[in-house]
């Protein structure tokens, strides 16, 4: 007999197991769940078997589930075995194969029926049940009866269809190991569509047979042959997951220039860009051969790529190199085009007929959507949701991604808050809302290398698939991040190394295994946001500098300085738990003293030289927090001169420093503001 | 102009980086060096150039070594180039390119002169080049003018040459992934010999075309395809390294008899063992269908394999299924064979014929030394030195295993001391000391799993890489310990995970990732020694029982015992530094305080349950040490009665607790002792 109670997975509500009363971490959170009592115990003895018409893909994902699940209970391979239906603990079940090409747009539902008898996975499709198995793997915990998964019964579907991760690897090569690992990170959080950004004015990063300058010449001998690709298809495919080529044009194309110049709208002779910004070289709009070269590699591509979809890019072009040519000039007179948008407007146009002719639907960063642009276009919004709601409105169909650049160090709350459906999108009718097919998180690759891309990627890309992939009302923030703190360890498990690089190049900054006093520093500091790394650049950050400072190294949010702030706002709200002073003071203390190693060690390595003054703010901060302790510990309002200091020297400490901020500035900011007013006097025993 | 000052590499002394004063991790030592003044500086601009004959395999080596460069110091996929040799920093020079397949005996010495302004690093053989390779990463640092190498000259070679690691894969599966990450680990300190024991009582490992009910019926389905051997053996052999099969015969053998029970001496049906132990089931020696199979076998195998030894294993026959065998009793008469081991010699001297047959030469471990065995056959000794001795003297050449069994849980130390030319080898002759060819550690799999078995062979067979490499001179165990610890993170860093998994398998134990309080446990706990775990197993611990408990999860060697031993030892023998007691002091009140957060954590996961009692005998510990120390601060011997209850104490926590021993105890009885005797009261202030 089995008793199901509803559980509020939606809005607030952490969900518990009901075994250890530790909060589910399931990321992201599904569509509907109803707890049940007892749970199903995973020993040695565990079995699977598959019914219905499942596909050998699912035969080799339910390999893979098992090998995860030995991994992340200790057992071993001849442990946990594939059985026939009758005996085993955990049935999966699939009406039918998914295409073996994923498309867009597939059924990707699932049920998941556990009791402490056994565990039912029932899916229309593969992709459904690869899904459910990824679930799975979520509730498996550590109970004192052994490990476990509690009984739950659930029906979970993704919210929209269209959930990517786009990576540039144009800008820095990214390995194919790298990508790979990255991928398998995407299934883990349902997220299903990897977004190859492949061309840009730093490097041209596929093979093309057809024109083979291209690679050689525009990589710097870093790029893909088209085994790889067809062998990173593959791997996609296997996982459910999509994936979109991107070659941008016409402008972020100086890559392609080199081996043909005869492309571009500038005389030449170009060379691979080393810096990073909006360049000058474009392609020649005006020139039948360019579109001839286009037709012909777009050819060779489409048929590499198998998605049915094909990104042109189609951004940020300056029209520099147009207004220097004549005979682009005069070829805008001939055209009545008036200005360069309308030149580029009518290139897209051109561009979209060719991916049209050879079977593909086009897609384009917002730039595309010019008037008289056919419908079957699909528009990636990053200038901001207001083009996504135009683009629906025009009855184009679109993505977001304004709001999921993860290039720019935002916190995972800040991404987690950008919904595809509010802002200027929620008056969109009903059918204007089914053209917004979903959005992508984008990695932007200036600084990140094949070391530290995952910790720039992950967790935050966690919350954005869980926003792509949750109802609309799943918005607690408190739930999102112990979820996605519980869901990065397990992404780190699988090969991802967020967590595990992040002490290798602290042991490399620091010349030494002994990194606790640098750990200390790294734990409560950011890289600045947004574009501000660039234009902080002491030097010319180029392509070619490498990316081993500390601003590499440090997380882009701060769990540390995010605890400490919750830490000092529940002191200063008066929700004062047993121990909050002490542990406030302890981290205080720490940091005001940490000072003392870090200038220790900075004569050991080149790399430690600009982390002294960072260190050395902390140390103010952790002056200034201790301080104004004491005064909330006496009783009696610190005086005004003294809070003028403090706040000047925290203003001090909020600057950018080696590019990078101390996070926990604000909240010290708080306790001396409440020493000064003396609000939370009262709460102090 | 260079100077450069001999510098003491040999014997005692640690040598020093002249720029960082730090101690060069180099390991195993080299044979000579002398250091330089100044150093190499490393920067994204480093240039590499290959000179000489090197083959294929150089060039390719040369870009792992790049690629490994660049890993350390956190440059980019684009820094760190190939060039010309005119233009490089780094020219690589080898005469001429080794066997493709390495062979015992191929020359693998090396020269590396480093200057500010470049390096050469010469060889005779590609070999010695890629050993050149490895000590040149070893010697790349932090200093504060960038990434540097040190100027020095170095001139080296092996002591022995065949200097192996032997994995058993029959007892526990270990996956192909896994043996390659452990052969990049043997590559980087030099092991030149990876000894695959590819058959078990508990599995049969390797595919075989010819009788595939051997992999089918007596592997659980983990097996080695012949590809993936094939894949394996150029995975080596890229490296340097020979891949020598063993296939345990005549005992060890029950896995081969599900499949072909006509093999075996009793009457069947068998099945693949589960438990560990010596058992009864033995080839037949008596039929000549026995030798007919084998032959057939070996020479399949003798075809995958390149290498020209053949291991045969011919450990361990109880000879029980014999004694039983009524057929076997009359042959033994009939041809006056008196005992089971001239039946065993018998038909060893079979397989050596077989195994000559097909073109290679009789490895085995030293039952097979047996008189009238043909000399051109190498004894593997494991039973003690004085086989490798007698195998001398009778003119055979030898490996030594024989202390070297990393399964055992032995200190580095103990490793380090065992030398093949000591003690019952110490008085061979000139050639017969020639015979001695090396040795080789053991990884036996009874309690390993591919998530742990790194941290069984590393970094504790760097020790034993040094015995074999370095002049016998080379015995500071201060310097090794020293060094090993850096060589150790850094083969972390090649994707072993001796390092990484702990925590992940400590999280795992305490169902959480608040891991601090269990760390400090695990910190200082070993594994029972020798075969105690087999003797203390609660229950019949089976190759099916996961290996995911404390005692799987600790260092067989807990460094921070070796270095609170260390403390304590210095404290009593007078030669205190500044800030030893409170140092001593930290530790004890971290271990007497630790009970309390364990105690907590024990009710969330049932690994933690046999956790508790060992971590009261830690809290014991800990309260015995400081109120040692407190006797000591005030000068007053400690009362008699006291210390006959602390040594009781004692001796209660120095025995093992869920398999585990606390490392630690010995050094708190020092304490304990100095506190009632008072003998180190003179130094304390």
């Amino acid at each position: 007999m089995r008793t199901f109670s509803l559980v509020f997975i939606l809005g607030a509500a952490i969900v518990c197991s009901s075994q250890t009363q530790r909060p589910l971490a399931l990321m992201p959170a599904p569509a509907q769940m109803q707890s049940g009592s007892g749970q199903l115990i995973i020993d040695p003895s565990f079995t699977i078997a598959m019914s219905g018409k499942g596909d050998g893909r699912l035969e080799r994902a339910l390999e893979r589930f098992a090998g995860q699940l030995r991994a992340e209970t200790g057992m071993l391979p001849i442990n946990i075995k594939m059985v026939g239906t009758e005996s085993a603990n955990l049935v999966v079940h699939a009406d039918r194969a998914s295409k073996e090409i994923p498309e867009l747009g597939e059924a990707e539902s699932y049920t998941l029926e556990i009791t402490p008898s056994g565990a039912k996975l029932t899916a229309p499709t593969t992709l459904g049940a690869m899904h459910g198995l990824q679930t799975f793997l979520q509730l498996v915990e550590s109970t004192p009866s052994g490990f476990a998964v509690p009984a739950v019964s659930m029906q979970d579907k993704p919210r929209f269809p269209w959930r990517g991760l786009m990576i540039d690897v144009g800008r820095h090569f990214i390995p194919l190991d790298v990508l790979k690992r990255n991928i398998d990170g995407m299934a883990a959080v349902k997220l299903n569509v990897f977004h190859w950004h492949l061309s840009e004015n730093q490097g041209f990063r596929m093979e093309s047979q057809k024109f083979s300058k291209l690679h050689e010449m525009g990589s710097d001998g870093f790029y893909y042959t088209q085994a790889e690709a067809r062998d990173l298809i593959a791997y996609a495919a296997e996982r459910g997951i999509r994936v979109v080529p991107e070659f941008d044009m016409p402008g972020h194309s100086t890559a392609w220039f080199l081996g043909y110049p005869e492309l571009a709208s500038g005389p030449g002779p170009y060379q691979i860009e080393r810096q990073w910004g909006v360049f000058d070289p474009a392609m020649d709009p005006t020139r039948e051969s360019t579109y001839k070269f286009i037709d012909s590699f777009i050819e060779e591509m489409a048929e590499l790529f198998p998605d049915h979809y094909f990104h042109i890019g189609g951004d940020e072009v300056n029209g520099k190199e147009w207004d220097a040519n004549k005979k682009v000039q005069e070829f805008k007179r001939e055209h009545h085009l008036k200005t360069n948008e309308e030149l580029q407007a009518y290139f897209s146009g051109h561009i979209q007929k060719l991916v049209s002719k050879h079977g593909k639907i086009t897609v384009g960063w917002d730039e595309i959507l010019q008037p008289d642009v056919p419908k079957n276009i699909v528009i990636q919004s990053w200038r901001g949701q207001t083009s996504l709601a135009k683009a629906a409105q025009g009855g184009y169909s679109g993505l977001l991604s304004s709001g999921y650049y993860l290039d720019l160090a935002w916190s995972a709350a800040s991404h987690y808050a950008v919904d595809p459906m509010t802002g200027p999108a929620a008056d969109l009718t009903g059918e204007e809302r089914k053209l917004v097919l979903g959005g992508e998180a984008c990695m932007w690759s200036e600084f990140v290398s094949p070391e530290n891309i995952d910790s720039r990627i992950w967790p935050r890309a966690a919350a954005i698939a869980e926003r792509l992939w949750s109802p609309q009302e799943v918005t607690d923030v408190n739930s999102m991040y112990a979820r996605m703190e519980a869901t990065s360890r397990r992404l780190d498990g699988l090969g991802l190394t967020h967590h595990s690089s992040y002490d290798d190049m602290l042991r490399r900054i620091a010349g030494s295994d002994d990194i606790a006093a640098l750990r200390t520093l790294a734990d409560v500091a950011e890289p600045v946001k947004d574009y501000a790394r660039s234009e902080l650049a002491p030097g010319p950050a180029t392509s070619l500098t490498p990316l081993n400072r500390l601003v590499d190294a440090v997380r882009p949010e701060s769990m540390t300085a995010r605890d400490f702030d919750n830490l000092v706002s529940a002191f200063a709200s008066g929700n004062l738990a047993p121990g909050t002073e002490p542990e406030i003071r302890a981290l205080l203390t720490r940091w005001r003293n940490n000072q003392t190693d870090i200038e220790a060690a900075a004569g050991r390595s080149f790399l430690m030289k600009e982390v002294v003054p960072l260190s050395q703010s902390l140390s103010v901060l952790g002056t200034a927090g201790l301080e104004a302790l004491d005064f909330l510990d006496r009783g009696n309002g610190a005086p005004q001169d003294w809070k003028t200091q403090q706040l000047a020297l925290i203003e001090q400490a909020k600057k950018p420093q080696a590019q990078l901020l101390l996070r926990v500035a604000p909240s010290v900011q708080k306790l001396v503001e409440a020493a000064a007013n003396q609000t939370v006097n009262a709460h102090l025993q």
